[in-house]
């Protein structure tokens, strides 16, 4: 095997400051698998890396090789390693996890208490192999290569969607960004009655919010969303908010389109405090609000797969850009345009 | 307002014994609604009053209009009703509830201490006009007639469904007749992953089964379901068996077919005992198995509902019998010879 | 039977402006029932309206009685009650639902669309005789006509216990007025590891809390409430915050004290509103909020029966003040000085 | 460190067969602790080994190394363990489960795919020390080592009655061997209204689950069991049937002292086939049947241990026997004589 593979490699702390370098093959330790990637995709984290922003500045330390989301093909095994065999195709779950602390062991293992996370604690997988625990690996089958890859953003939208009630459902989804989007295909995918999707000035992403399946694809601009969602639910408002923003503006207007009795999950990054009326909007309304974050492992997992493969998750319209491995900075540049939905690189030997 | 209708009638205590008679118009209680009725549906229930089997004999008084399934307008209020205008399109649940007794008030109205049927053990629906309780309506809005008038045993598909975990799931339906396709639909309208839709004998139901969108439609005398099954789900089973055939066979076979930790739901009714291996087939497997019966009132309802304007709902091929409400008898022998969907019975006035 | 009877009444729109008048006894409807009241108890609601508050000269129309819990027997049945008979002892649900909204047909009635409450929209109980809907009552075998009466704000603590999930859980209650009082108990009554009870100022309460079965009974102005959670939580903080105080410091701090993954349920009211940071607080940290209000109709009801039998539930310490029902006066001092916990009126002719 | 260390080992395969033996003191894998033993206690799992039953002729090589209770000390720790030091009480899950497959990944680790057993499929820990996986291992702080060693049954208790809903319910426990007994005392401990144990023959059992706090402890032989449930249930029945018979018979009587829509949880292995009638039993009464094994790795045991610290949980009454290590016989026979609830043997240098 080569024993030096191409890598995208944050190397100076500062906006862009990154370069497509050659760094040693990883050996795989007796718990990894070493995995030849086909594909990775662009993550917000990457942009927020890229553009070496406050919490990037912080938490960030260069050099760094970018990157958590993948899709590959295992080529070598550790020792220890069970429940996998050469050759097979796997995507993985980003969430370094201890396996022994309270959260772990009660279910939580995406809120472990020593949590570290590929492409910004430790090495990322923007490179043509990594090394990985195998306890983070998954089994993809014959799913194409860029659906794969962005099962972890995609598994963000189905663990903020699962852990409320959508079936049968109107559900509103604030924010049509890439995630935001993916929430829209998955609330369809499962019956929803009518769902909202509600973005702001980007007419490119609300235009994907209807390719995505949304029966209303609104701009909380110029669209009067209270009275277009009274109108289609029985003037009750929706039952499901799904909010992807981080505006605080957005998650009381959320409340305020909820029906009393309905939930509220937040996925969505904050940059500021939120101040409400805790009376109106949630006691008396009876509302309930979910903080969620990353995906159950692997029940998230599991259920996303099998959603893809019921065949009626629409995610055709998201992946908006397929480029070559090298051609990072373009990729790059999609994401930060906002005219994009996921970017997917390819590797150079794999074929689509 | 006329004072005669037409209504079908079970007027002899025998084999058939079904007459097309005019009855007084009846006046609605101050707590019911007059219904001009637009559609009827025959279920299984009036096949068992028609035939006049064991079950009947015992608990039919004739003579007695048959029927619980329908879709119409309200003609007239009683004076307490609140809640429903005259015009309102509506349906309604066939079980008449106290209210007041404890299951009524935890949620299960549908299994009330003091429960009542239309068209079994009072005055049914198979009539030009009905006076029903206005706490047994919901409203329909806009949806075609033939759909409006069988969500009776939708609503027994969706609460068998909805009693388990369906989306992204591997899920086998047992038996397929009208229920049971019913419920293969509803379960891919949900985003199950695999659905196993498994009959017997019958050929016409099975290919039914197809059409609904049973990604497997089968039959256990002449398809290995079980390896058919296990080639589907890496080996696993199924994580989800719906029973609807109330053969105890089946059910040790479903409980084959299900994964450790699944979740088996009965609606199914047994003409015996069923015997079967505790340990082997429950308890060490950690399976959940749920007596279902009815619908919740009116969760279901409204679930039911949203799900069939989700647009994911395919009910079309279900229906596979549209007639006058004066060929009863025809539609009768249709649901008897077992080459039949459910069977729609329009009134005269009424324009499809 | 007598025609005038002794009631509490609001007569005048002012601080205080209570009378104890002579007014007709009513005459049940046909779906209610006459009630010959053995104790009242009196809510904090009660206070506002004696004190004429903001909230009480906007929403309350004098003249009223006063009133919702109570503690009675049935003395007379209207024509189409079911379920009881006459001398039934019976509380109830001061929530008056109109059973066909959209809350009440989901199991929600607490919420209902057209919610009227006793003693606030209508007239309420503190008086010789009530004439209730059937529909709101309860039967209350032979179990102490204090504790009877208080079921109203006990059901609010346990419908907030009983949206988390408390057997074997730590848990910190914020606020020990009467419903916080009672929390405390019921957290204990159904085996919480540890109850953390959180007060202020009100030495007298904090020790009712200890007295109740808190395992530390805090003031968080001059204990280290924080310290002592980790301390004896493992350092983890605790699994379950039942806010009861409505002040919006204390969301915070409540939030502060709970575990990643833990749940927040709601029910004080609040006087402004809540800043927060939601990225710190509930989405990284993966936190359930849940706001409450009311009591289930009538799951709350049952369970709550069923505690109060089951030996476990200390209410004694609770009750601090037994009076006449005509020392109103002096129970509502009671309530305003802050020096009591629950305060219940005796009729004349009831022998405690 | 010894290198030699007491065990008790099955070194032939027969009735009894047993013999204390001195063997080496075992290495602890990296992945391991080395645990200086304190008490160990004895399951019916050991019972059936002992007597070499048709189970444990098939399933068990000799010579093996009993017992899978235990509460001990860490005295060595494998060089990958994290999260245990060195002297940490502790006490363990004796299910060896490889974390990869799909039950560990979803929550199930106790159905794991792959599963072994201490004491049974390889080495158990009735040893002076023993070499467990730090996975197995929980901490139990200053808990008496007789309550810290009966987790395992413990746990079996807890997992059951939780997978139900028993604060404020009724509850039928069937069968009063020691994980019926603490089946009783878990109802109490969380604040079941009316517990009814319900043994047979053995009146030392009967009278052992009215001290673990059932408010009827009865005879299924003797007393009208069904007469005084309903009698102390409004007629209704319990809400919650605990099966830990394994007999046939009991699970259908405990179906019908269930009301309708309640739940029946299976712990109890059974010896033959079960006969029942779905539709009156199970279909028509909406019940839901749950197959129970082991316990939830690890959410069982960190409840189970907050109720142990509660103050709740009445367990004296269940530890009937406490011997010395070298009396394994003498507790083996108080075992099989049924005269028993959980027999102790403590380790020499222990003082309890």
């Amino acid at each position: 095997m080569q024993e030096k593979m191409k890598a995208i490699v944050k190397v100076k702390a500062e906006e862009g400051g990154t370069e497509v370098q050659e760094v040693p093959v990883p050996k795989p330790k007796p718990n990894e698998a070493l995995i030849k990637m086909e594909a990775v995709s662009i993550c917000g984290t990457d942009v927020h890396i890229y553009e070496w922003d406050d919490w990037a500045s912080k938490r960030i330390k260069v050099p760094l090789i970018y990157g958590h989301e993948f899709s590959g093909v295992i080529e070598e095994l550790g020792a220890d390693v069970i429940g996998f065999e050469k050759g097979d195709r796997v995507s993985g779950e980003c969430h370094v996890h201890d396996n022994m602390c309270f959260q772990c062991r009660t279910g939580n293992a995406h809120i472990c208490e020593n949590m570290k996370i590929f492409g910004v604690d430790m090495t990322g997988i923007f490179a043509e192999y990594s090394a990985l625990p195998a306890a983070n690996l998954l089994k993809s089958g014959d799913m194409p290569a860029k659906f794969v890859t962005i099962q972890d953003p995609l598994g963000n939208a189905v663990h903020t969607a699962f852990a409320t009630d959508v079936p049968g459902r109107n559900i509103a989804v604030l924010g049509l960004g890439p995630i935001g989007l993916m929430s829209v295909a998955v609330c369809k995918a499962v019956g929803a009655r009518k769902v909202f999707g509600i973005g702001r000035k980007n007419r490119y992403r609300i235009d994907l919010g209807k390719e995505c399946g949304a029966d209303f694809a609104l701009s909380s601009l110029t669209d009067d969303v209270e009275k277009i969602v009274a109108d289609n639910t029985e003037g009750r408002g929706v039952d499901v908010v799904l909010e992807m923003t981080g505006n605080p503006h957005a998650v009381n207007q959320g409340l305020d389109l909820l029906r009393p009795g309905g939930t509220l999950a937040l996925l969505g990054v904050f940059s500021g405090p939120w101040t409400t009326d805790l009376n109106e909007k949630v006691i008396f309304k009876y509302t309930t609000i979910k903080g969620i974050n990353g995906r159950l492992m692997f029940d998230t997992w599991y259920r996303m797969r099998g959603l893809m493969e019921s065949g009626n998750l629409n995610l055709d319209p998201i992946v908006t850009h397929e480029l070559k491995f090298n051609q990072f900075e373009e990729g790059m540049a999609a994401m930060r345009s906002g005219n994009s939905g996921k970017v997917v690189l390819y590797m150079d030997w794999f074929k689509p």
